[in-house]
């Protein structure tokens, strides 16, 4: 009797490396929205939960627009909570090539500014009641944004 | 008499540094697609023409989701035609405010592989004959996608 439950075998697996960098926030109706580890800026990911994709254009239409809709809800949210100078947003996916997107508050004097965060300095790790204040602040951005007027 | 055509005041206008970087290739249903004047990399950016849009939740869901079709299609077109590692996408706009969106073909062995592009060298331009013959190839690829089977 194999009772045991089994994954199928294309259930959703994180990347390992994404695992390791972020912290989870919030499952949304597309992607698993997660912050990463790194206390120099407000820097949150969407991960879309399907497996072998590597190319937006790899969603079918319909994720597509979910996608860009994640996009925009994190994105107003990061600027309306953290009010940043710019958001910064960029799928690139050259290390882990499981499809992921960045969505980075950005303020004149961060340790990248004016340019794109990548390749400067290391991350520094939250303190994680730092980290929990972060994910905070952002759900209740993002609760009221859903609560009706 | 003031019959000489004058610009209404809110009329699309290039940012300027968008203008000196790149070169028009072709005008799509809310973007400008135009590409880097960067021979380092097979480099495209749209641009929505629409003024005073500086963030993708500026413009209304209507144009979000055409503008995730053209990065999707762009980004096809360019993984179609030159084969890459990988395509990258980035909306930033610390410099220029102006909305625009970068979508590259990156290479195993290009001058920042596997990091973003941004900060890396100095870009090369294009001679013209070689600037034609890139914007040719993704045309036609282009072209051979919106044609019926």
């Amino acid at each position: 009797m194999e009772q045991h439950k089994r994954k199928p075998m294309n259930e959703f697996q994180l990347h390992p490396k994404l695992m390791a960098d972020t912290i989870a926030v919030e499952e949304w109706r597309l992607s698993s929205l997660r912050m990463m580890n790194d206390a120099r800026y407000p820097w949150f990911i969407l991960v879309p939960r399907k497996t072998e994709l590597r190319e937006i254009f790899d969603l079918p239409m319909a994720e597509r627009i979910v996608l860009m809709e994640e996009m925009s809800i994190l994105a107003k949210a990061l600027d309306e909570t953290f009010k940043p100078e710019k958001i910064n947003i960029g799928a690139f996916g050259n290390v882990v090539p499981q499809l992921h997107v960045h969505v980075i508050a950005r303020f004149k004097g961060d340790p990248a500014w004016p340019n794109p965060i990548w390749g400067v300095g290391q991350p520094q790790h939250y303190d994680p009641a730092r980290a929990d204040e972060m994910m905070r602040r952002v759900r209740e951005t993002l609760k009221h944004r859903l609560e009706p007027k």
